[in-house]
């Protein structure tokens, strides 16, 4: 456990360029969520929208943005820190608290395996039990975590953090600043067989993987090699835990996918695309720049460029919210359904007795 | 191969404390599931709703509720077994027949890399090829197999087993009793970013995972570190293969998931949930103690207390399956409602004819 | 890199008994995919129902299906290379181009722990940081790479590849030429348990796996461990990356399974079942001989021989097509129903006073 920090709030005020409404003489020694902080803790609300809590504050100081002033409440234990940007100033607080740990330095361990025909940059750490293979080249400042593959002829950028466990498959490339968390694979074969003599035949798997500049790919997730040419996962994007890319599919810039979705083979997306969890994509489709897709959503068709759709089928989101309103409501439907039958069944025995009178 | 053990059956009945209808002089040398158990085996029957097939029990010996005494088949090749609890029986019998292989005693392997700040208890085994950083406690009695990594300051109880590959980052506390399978990774970074300057900014993910007592957590399975405080997996939960914990979640006691089950950040359970497989919750949702949700289920909406729902998205079970079945039907529900406009319109038409007439 | 290889279309037809149209003086330099390929490469295309694109390759020559030939533009940049299968020719190009990395020869790495009482065969390559313990048997000519575990008493046979991170608990076994990619775990144990005096007591998990002949299983799936017998994936089939198999799962020959694929317990499957993408199939159930399954649907009932099934729940293909036409269309029928309940209430109302006025 690491030691305790106390700081006055009107020092942290200070620090983080913050007014004060109330005591600056309070001492905190931790930094918490709303719902945990209490009497010694400074905690922060990130938005208008969460104000309407305010009055249940618990906690010795509150970061708030500047717009709530007038929205505080005069009494209560809490002293309002008004900042620009709660979140960031809360952040910068968390750190005072829990200050990072400092990167080991630990140059190439003896205990890892690395090439001699691999070139490793300065800086950069190579952790026990890592396994780096002919012709790869790492970077400076890059953090290679126990048990990390690194496959033949693979290039990782400058300042990339591999933790344990990640494989990467053969010439695999990797840009500066990606980080890549435990378990992921990436460049394993793209899952591609043809049906000849009443058996899967394996059609090789020759293409490669690109993780362009500033990506993160979550826990376990994997990323197949493309079959002829790459799979791509574009500058900036940002993948969860869990997620499935196969094999030809190229990412634009900025993408950002929660855990568990799935891309069959060769989609193609835009820049900025939202996927939330669990959505599945079929293979081939394109969803444009600035789309995003509904949780555990089924998508089968084109996304076009800034859409939001949702559902299984996926749909435009209006039309999808009438069909589940619509859907949740069947059963009271058919009810009103079979009692019309029955009314336009007397309506019609009725006429016919009429028109029998008639004639 | 283990050696064949063979067993006289009255021998086995006075082990088990059973009651035997049939002759015990039987050898049988294999305990086999029901189906497939034939001449020289011994098999079971769990409970009554499974009584109906004992008719085509192949088995030399099959054991059975005590409550099933008046429906045994008289003839047939089968002695019956009667005790009160026929599945524990049957464990019993099956170690009997495969005894547990003996636990390694292997200490701690050269061919590991422990910190010389890391503390490991009496009585554990650390495998080759895991890794122990700075910091870390590892209590007695556990087996910390080959290819773990255990970060900086991870505290982990006694009589715990860490199977191939597992990965904890830094932070993580585990209970005792704790067993965690292949290739699961606690404490990774949380999903979360900020969208500024076009670019999605991380947001630094400075929380923790809290693994308490007697919980089993699968293969693959990811659970990510708090924001700023932890991610907790309740006492004796048991997580299935692949299933995905978003940071900030808290779970309850007793929590059951089956797997690819997916909880996006901040959800909150109760005790006693259960989740079947490739289930989503979206995120702060709290499902209450005793909920249960049907597989494949879509969850977006809290789960009260002792609830059962299904669907996607997911609805009380009652409604859920009216709905379904109105889905189903759906496509006659529109013929029926094409005819009725039709017939609808025949009777505005000789309505109208006929006020014509009558005008 | 590796270095550019040039060669005449001339030379790449009689080599691939292709049939010319057009000059084979041209030289080409890389093998692409038609939408990617420019005027130094070749392509291909793959059948009869991708030709419709064919006057947009920009290829200096593309292999099509003999049978194209009377639909081939005279004139453009391309020259046409005509063969029985196109695919199968360009794959061989492909090769030719960017010939297949030789095969190491490491033998048994002393930075491996190998059990003296594991056995491992001729020409078989084990890694550094692999473990394998007493009394596994690893056949000839595999790869056993860095980072995997095999557990004890494990029987691989010849000819494998187990990629990196692979796991293989005890009693694992794997029939010829089967490939393992990275971060697969096979044999944990089934999530069974009992709820007993208030908590989830597991039902110890004794049973094993067997992987037979040529398949292939992708990164990150999990195949668990049978209670008492065999968990079996059948001769020649194929699952790709973080696919579920739960315990006792018995899969026919040929099966082909998508990435995300989830099995609870005890499902068993006939021969050449195919399932999409996110499929999840409940404990229990039987995928008939030729069945398929499309993506993301739930599976809650027994697939007959040789049907296809869609949606959530599971319906036969034409059935499911109806349904989720129909579901689409709702809010419009919503719409119609309402209009009809208006309608006969009018003609009711109408019934009514013209009843009064005869009465």
């Amino acid at each position: 456990m690491p030691p305790i920090v106390s700081v006055r709030v009107a020092q942290l005020a200070s620090e983080l360029g913050a007014r004060i409404l109330g005591s600056g003489e309070v001492t905190v020694t931790a930094a918490l969520p709303f719902d945990r902080a209490g009497a010694n803790c400074v905690t922060f609300i990130g938005d208008a929208k969460h104000l309407r809590k305010i009055g249940e504050c618990q906690a010795a100081a509150c970061l708030v943005p500047e717009s709530a002033q007038g929205q505080l409440p005069a009494e209560g234990p809490t002293v309002w820190l008004l900042v620009a940007d709660p979140l960031d100033a809360f952040i910068k607080t968390l750190r005072r608290f829990r200050p990072e740990r400092q990167r080991a330095a630990i140059g190439v361990s003896p205990q890892a395996y690395v090439s001699p025909k691999a070139k490793i940059g300065p800086n950069t750490n190579i952790y026990p039990g890592a396994f780096i293979d002919d012709g790869a080249e790492v970077g400076s400042g890059c953090d290679i975590h126990s048990g990390v593959t690194i496959g033949r002829d693979c290039q990782i950028g400058n300042d990339c953090t591999l933790h344990p466990r990640v494989t990467l498959y053969d010439d695999v490339w990797v840009g500066d600043r990606v980080t890549i968390h435990a378990g992921a694979v990436i460049g394993a074969d793209g899952f591609g067989y043809r049906f000849r003599n009443h058996r899967f035949e394996k059609i090789p798997q020759m293409g490669h993987v690109r993780v362009e500049q500033d990506c993160e790919i979550g826990a376990n997730t994997t990323i197949d090699r493309g079959m002829i040419g790459p799979t791509i996962i574009g500058e900036g994007s940002k993948l969860d835990n869990l997620v499935m890319i196969g094999h030809n599919c190229e990412l634009g810039k900025h993408n950002v996918f929660v855990s568990q979705v799935g891309l069959a083979g060769s989609v193609t997306t835009g820049d900025y695309v939202r996927l939330a969890g669990q959505v599945g994509v079929a293979d081939h489709l394109h969803l444009g720049t600035g789309s995003t897709v509904g949780a555990k959503s089924g998508v089968h068709k084109n996304v076009p460029e800034g859409e939001t759709q949702v559902g299984y089928p996926a749909l435009p989101e209006q039309e999808a919210f009438k069909v589940a309103m619509a859907t949740v409501k069947l059963p009271e439907m058919r009810k009103t359904v079979r009692d019309l039958v029955q009314r336009v069944e007397a309506i019609e025995a009725a006429t016919l007795a009429e028109s029998r009178k008639a004639g």
